[in-house]
């Protein structure tokens, strides 16, 4: 299904809103929601550290909900907005599912494998490649992130 | 923790006793275990088409599992055995949950991530590299899948 800008901006924004949740937990924000004929069909936010889980990443516990929404471990005809670039984890998730596209906020140059480090989405050799936009409302989810990043410093310069 | 050879055929053989309750279920037969300090920790094995649902890989759930065992969202100081060797998804989670090794009983050619596709386990920019060790009763594990599959085919012809 093709999205209109403005459809893609108010999905990238439902996934600030659960990259929110995660603030507020303490935790990293990072936020997705899973759109289905443009309706959200599953939402995650990153609780790594809370739940004591690796498989807490926003993206995970996302696609398990589009799962068993859908009854199929197949997301054909699916995809993901989520606030910063996934993981390799999350990245293999991706392709897994057969999700149709990926749009994401802000790169991650570190860690990345939409492309930075690695680009798992689009890799000769795997039977299924993922769509990719970036930079949909990237500036405000790259401020999020560094704006979590400055408050923890300051608050362990306090300690 | 270094493993005596023995020791080794003992977690691969417990990985093969977990494939083995996939294929009961009529999955693919895929299984594997976590050891720490010489003890099984968490096993996992292969439910996906049975559970509609792309995460109930074989490690993904021993992973789950064993996080929830530790209270931890890191698994060092753990190991690894599985039958088959792991997908990109569960290769990504295997270097974000830290785990310090991974032996694998029969690699796949067409879709593995730690050395046929691609090798995420030991990779130039992710900060966790995870050690790898192949053939461990490989030629059982191998003949595991192909004698699956074969039954599958024939299943089909009577069809």
């Amino acid at each position: 299904m093709i999205l209109t800008d403005s459809e893609k901006i108010k999905f990238m924004k439902a996934a600030i809103k659960q990259a929110d949740k995660a603030r507020a937990l303490g935790e990293v924000p990072i936020g997705c929601v899973i759109v289905k004929d443009g309706k959200i069909i599953a939402r995650g936010y990153n609780r790594r550290t809370h739940d004591h889980q690796v498989l807490a990443h926003a993206e995970i516990i996302a696609i398990k909900k589009a799962c068993k929404k859908e009854g199929d471990w197949r997301l054909e005809g699916c995809e993901m907005f989520v606030t910063l670039e996934p993981c390799q984890m999350c990245a293999g998730a991706l392709v897994q599912c057969r999700i149709d596209k990926v749009t994401i906020g802000a790169m991650n140059k570190k860690a990345g494998s939409c492309g930075s480090v690695i680009n798992l989405l689009n890799m000769p050799g795997f039977n299924h490649k993922v769509e990719i936009e970036e930079g949909i409302m990237g500036d405000e989810c790259s401020k999020m992130l560094s704006d979590f990043f400055k408050d923890l410093r300051n608050s362990k310069k306090q300690d």
